[in-house]
């Protein structure tokens, strides 16, 4: 008993999570749940051609499980970055994820100011935690999505918040087909989430986001069971 | 010449400065231009007491010079994170600025959130480095202008950035009698910078930032150029 108490007071187990409904956010999501954390679920608006599609799916996902979405407008603060992911960028690629021009599509300094941010409000509101979705299948392409750059940024977090604040990235070792199966297992509510690239409610089924669900699906034996054009 | 000649390829010395027209930015800004950077000047606008007066205190010195202030607006980003610093905290504590009290002036994630925009910014434009004007005298209070945190953004950026932006504080090790005494011998324009915590146009001279610079002229037995209340 003693013992509990004392995780309780060391260890509180609230995290703000980003949630973009998106595939690896929603499963992030579902596992801290899962391992009993308190969710405070944030969602950005940054001028992303699949932006306003991202935040209505993300708010469905939290509907879902009962949350209260926190909503924060970066659209100002990436108003001075370039990437052909952004309204102001060039044309979105079509192929697979893994193929080099896929990395048009790297947002520079994106997930650092995702972390930061979110580092704020944890500290703001008294969360212990910070999580995002990044994952292996991402570690090609985006270099804010590697290993070395989660763990440098999870140490400047600790010491900007005198070890307060823990950034954790659940499904950081996983790749598109586990990250299926994890959220197959935990019921995630797939039917919410989107992927698509394109500014298209209907997801396009052939940029490389599109593929690469699809094939995490089919590599888990299971049918996506979100509409494509 | 070939040296140089290389040099001018792996190290083009363009770096985005964090310009908050007060004298550490200013200091910083300087010894840069001194040292040969081209420089792109970032002020950030974001919801403190004194953010009119500093980003147009920052405006008059990149105007001194002749740099096109590059204003990014973090109001948004700012909504949720809470601090006696920002319009919805509390009051600006007087007194000694290394004094307990001045730690509700911390803005959580502050710093964070400037580097990684800056970042992102220095990586969209082709800029090698982004500086920030973090100093000793503010690492008792504030953690996210320690050595240990400003290394951890540093390493976080150069995975980000594959290699390509260094994060650099030049005057990192200075305190503010050293800051003001690089200052007057690079013949920094102090008149036009501003440090005072307080919502108002005149500095206060009575808030930790305010005494903390007037102590600083007069350990340089000089006087600072700049109006009290």
């Amino acid at each position: 008993m003693e013992n509990t108490e004392s995780m309780k007071t060391i260890d509180p187990r609230r995290v703000v999570v980003a949630c973009s409904g998106g595939i690896d956010s929603t499963v992030t999501l579902a596992s801290l749940l899962n391992r009993k954390f308190e969710v405070h679920p944030v969602s950005f608006v940054y001028p992303s051609k699949h932006n306003g599609w991202e935040v209505e799916a993300a708010r469905k996902v939290c509907e879902h499980y009962g949350l209260k979405q926190h909503v924060v407008d970066l659209t100002e603060a990436f108003e001075s970055i370039q990437s052909d992911l952004l309204v102001t960028g060039g044309k979105i690629p079509e192929g697979h994820y893994q193929a080099e021009n896929m990395r048009n599509t790297v947002v520079p300094g994106r997930n650092g100011i995702f972390i930061s941010v979110m580092a704020g409000i944890a500290q703001s509101i008294g969360y212990s935690h910070i999580a995002i979705g990044v994952h292996q299948g991402d570690h090609h392409i985006y270099p804010d999505c590697r290993p070395n750059f989660i763990n440098a940024m999870a140490e400047a977090i600790h010491y900007q918040s005198e070890g307060k604040t823990y950034l954790i990235a659940p499904i950081l070792t996983l790749d598109k087909k586990g990250i299926v199966a994890l959220g197959l297992d935990l019921k995630v509510p797939f039917r919410l989430t989107r992927t698509c690239y394109k500014d298209q409610y209907i997801a396009c089924g052939k940029c490389g986001s599109c593929q690469e669900r699809l094939e995490a699906f089919e590599l888990n034996g299971a049918v996506d069971p979100i509409q494509y054009a």
